[in-house]
């Protein structure tokens, strides 16, 4: 009964396999193998332009250094107050942007509109006593599970443009919202506004790769000293490339989302049902936002379930009243329908 | 004929095998899985002592997270001059500590001695106008393939002390220098006075894993911090922590190292016959070092030898002279003997 | 009629007297000069306690440094977000301390209190993922004009030292706290627990320099260091020295605040007078935040008074509504009563 | 005797006058006032072009800031190795840059050429591995008091340009270099292809000002948010404006340099004369680097004369033999005859 992260799950085989059969005689170092220019020729195909792409080992390196390239250390970069560049990577995009600053934006659900980014703009009429606006970054889907719809993609990338502001999109969980809009890559993205991008592959099966995704691609000159300079640049660069080959052929990663958001609406329709459970938020990717009864919730985790409480304050007003708590449990390509109905008959049972 | 760099090899067998053992289930993320556990604590018998570990993917991102914790912002940490903490990280030390400085040190063979530390302290005279000098960093094996013996190293650790520096090892090559000098890791490392060493495996026969080791664990105070900070820390961390695991178990490591360096001796024994061929360095690691006329280098490059050519003034006087080249060969441990036998074939064949 | 700032006043004559008598022959550079060493032991004797201060030219310098020395590059530092700190100093903070975020807290009046500071905490639970809380920042007086007590400073300092966070006090315009408060200059800092303050000068009369004051003097190593290489070592350092000893001398400090303060006071009374005009907050300080019919506000500006207008979300429920605007009109010992009765005048003329 | 730095000179009474002369009334703050933009009119008027100047407090402020703006925390400056910018200010140019590293190239007297550049270069092979070279930074009047002439610096110009570097030039006593070169300041400068200069006046008669000056205006994009984030914009900026004004005005900076410059060749010839003593490089602006016997130094520091002893390695072979030391005596504006009489009665005393 695993649904702690989508960071616990191992491998999907396909990529596994494809790196043991990357694993024969020598290959070019430092990115220069056939593997990772193949990955690169695929991810093109997928979004239907032409890119300049990175493959990083970590998603908090994609998101940074990606940032990196669309603000100086005298700017900010605008994004909700809760996302993960925020909150979850200990500094990592101040860092890699040698001090750009983060300004928080509100919004329900971990999403930001236009309405809100305005507002958050409001204040920079200080000139140079205040780092100036870049860039925007949003997370799709986003830390509370839900995704942004290509019309609000790209309503914000419009309101970029029109303020000299570039778009991030912290994709870590991009194919789940993408097979959740139906829409294609390209519309989701670049069509709509999006500069850059971070791809990724490790939530959705990989061991351990993320692309770094350049739309503009005069974004991405000298990006690859960027890259070295954070230690991010793998010698052994074909095994990331494997990777991402992998995760990208016949439309492997496309099938592991659907199945994560598939498990995710079956455990969400299972809990509530349950007698005292309630959704937080819609289920729109892989990720169930429920809140609990305090008596269920630890009644769940000694029966063995892993999954986390969260801060009920980010719901908003419908948020866990007293005697209750917000919980989020994420699926993943690897989560099997037993392990759902399992959890579902200790919480019927205990809500009994 | 594949002697570029000890990168481009392939991931040993066990290693690989590893990975797909580990592949089964969940795990927690973020290197809290039962892998790296056990890896730490292998570590912790092949040093012999106590250690704090953190595991990365890359050297680069060991060696400059290793000196953040040695070096402040207004410190600096010296090495010699063609470390490659200093001319092939792309700043990644200056980035990760905050913004030491390096101070370059001479020596003959890429190596400091007691002698080269203490001129290059000598200019430090002038208080808060210029960096302090907070650390020393050698390379085991150098980057022109020589060792330090265990008496050199404790030489320096006892230097270090007396200056109130802190010693870090850049063991990149470390096992190769290790089989090499027949010592035991500890008399190498933290008996000789090492406080942190960068332990590598990816060059001798990982996929891509690298430990920070510290001895003295206080050091290790809020590292994870720092990891994290640099989008260092691996979700899927199991497979960091297998990699390791199978490096060190039944000590395929030093077998590795120990194959590479003969074959690195077969390869310089055969070169040494070859007429207008000398050694420009002994061998002592797995890398050659030998200055060939240009024209047999022309010729071995266009029959598909794969190795690079090396800035002559690095070896001092004994280097090349006109209508030489200095190269540098390396071997890993799956270099064939056939791949040395053919590329000296080769040899013969043009010298003739 | 002169409102814009207390930085667009002149220097107190006896300051720049005290420049000119400086002015004479050779004197040590870069600090070690006997006005600096005078300036500090009459710090000393202000604060009835052992310091360690530094000179610096900048308001944002001394903050930025102040911080550098308690919060690391993995830290975050606590303050207000409508601190000058996080909203006027273009990120400097960041900078200076290698990274540090500075996590926003709420507050009325631009004041945290132990309730908000409590609440600002409560999500780091997540450990390396966030950057680890490490210091509090208080402006006395804040932002807003409002001044902290010497009890609400002590329950701010007891919290700081219960949760293992340093405190620190931004003084820009610390004179015209401590006057309005009544307390002694122990009293309200180190006493209270502030570790290191930034005490202001440049605002009450000087031409441009500030203390960074250690009252926890361990905190001070290195920190020249830090000075240094933020290029904030003046040369000719008893030009620093003199000023601030001119500024000390004679309790200068404490008469020129009164004297700002007074004329806050004679302002904002007659303000209140004004038909359609209110304060929005009361005068504690040398700033006045009223607000002005839209139309008046004009009026006003047109007829040559500087002042400007604020963000009057900042305020609260007591802001401004349709047809109203928020704004600071700031005092300094330089200002003259005839320019507060002429724009008394002005105002109850257009009101009227 | 005071001939340890023209950094313990006292402010040119002019300047101090002017000072004063500014102090009435209220301006606009953070450089906004008529004082700095006159000042900047008169730098155009001395550099016969178009600029965009910025004043700051300090020498390192002015270098650090200045190399922000030509190279990217991925790029390398390459300077002497003695410059003050690599020895003599903490870290500060990789601070404000973010990041760039400085390469050090060899050269007499602390001067750079285009063959010693060329050799700098020559390692930047490894794409990026290293850090890019992006700009070249020279001191004039160099470290050792030695200057390049138009030629020289035209020389390293057209090696910049075609190598696609930026060209510095670290002016902290550029009037004495100037008035030995008997140039102009536009031919020394921007026609020889300097990009931006830090233009010095603080050694030369002033309090604490320093101008940053861009010939290539399009390199001062957004630089006031630069100045800002390192806490160098002044509040009451009117004060660094009216202390350049003061020093350009009538030419008071070119008549102080040429005064503090014949007081070293007075100096230098007087020393020359003595027995045991000889200069070690030529007299060609205001510092004199001489060779004294140990002995009679000892006896000229015990008499009073302030002066300092310098690394003797840095003359190259025709440094201090046993027995002797370097030394370096500077000479200001300031400096009396008489002072110099005294200095050299005293080691005439001595030698005999």
């Amino acid at each position: 009964m695993e649904f702690a992260s989508d960071n616990t799950a191992m491998v999907h085989p396909a990529i596994l396999a494809a790196l043991s059969a990357a694993n024969a005689g020598t290959a070019a170092s430092y990115g220069a193998d056939d593997w990772t220019r193949r990955a690169m020729a695929r991810l093109e195909e997928v979004f239907e332009t032409r890119i300049r792409g990175f493959l990083v080992g970590t998603g908090t390196a994609a998101n940074a250094l990606a940032l990196s390239a669309i603000a100086s250390p005298v700017g900010t970069v605008l994004c909700h107050g809760e996302a993960h560049i925020n909150t979850d990577e200990c500094g990592a995009p101040e860092l890699l942007t040698g001090g750009a600053k983060l300004t928080p934006v509100e919004g329900t659900g971990c999403k930001v509109d236009v309405d809100t980014l305005d507002g958050a703009l409001r204040p920079f009429v200080r000139g140079f006593h205040q780092q100036a606006p870049q860039a925007v970054s949003i997370t799709q889907a986003t830390e509370l599970g839900m995704i942004y719809e290509v019309e609000e993609v790209a309503a914000i990338g419009a309101f970029c443009r029109a303020r000299g502001l570039r778009l991030h999109m912290d994709g870590a969980r991009f194919a789940n919202a993408l097979v959740s809009t139906g829409a294609s890559a390209a519309d989701l993205t670049w069509k709509a506004g999006v500069d850059v991008m971070s791809f990724g592959a490790t939530k959705n099966g990989a061991m351990g790769v993320e692309a770094v995704v350049f739309f503009d691609t005069a974004l991405a000159e000298a990006f690859e000293y960027r890259v070295k300079r954070s230690g991010h640049v793998v010698s052994k660069g074909r095994f990331l490339g494997a990777q991402m080959l992998a995760y990208l052929e016949g439309d492997l990663w496309l099938a592991n989302a659907r199945r994560a958001n598939a498990m995710a609406h079956r455990l969400a329709g299972g809990l509530e049902a349950v007698a005292g459970v309630r959704l937080a938020l819609p289920v729109q990717a892989n990720e169930v936002f429920a809140i609990f009864p305090v008596r269920l919730h630890g009644r769940l985790q000694a029966s063995g379930a892993h999954y986390y409480d969260w801060p009920g304050e980010r719901i908003g007003d419908d948020g866990p009243r007293a005697g209750e708590v917000l919980v989020r449990l994420v699926t993943s390509f690897a989560t099997r329908p037993e392990e759902i109905d399992n959890l579902l008959a200790h919480a019927r049972a205990e809500a009994a």
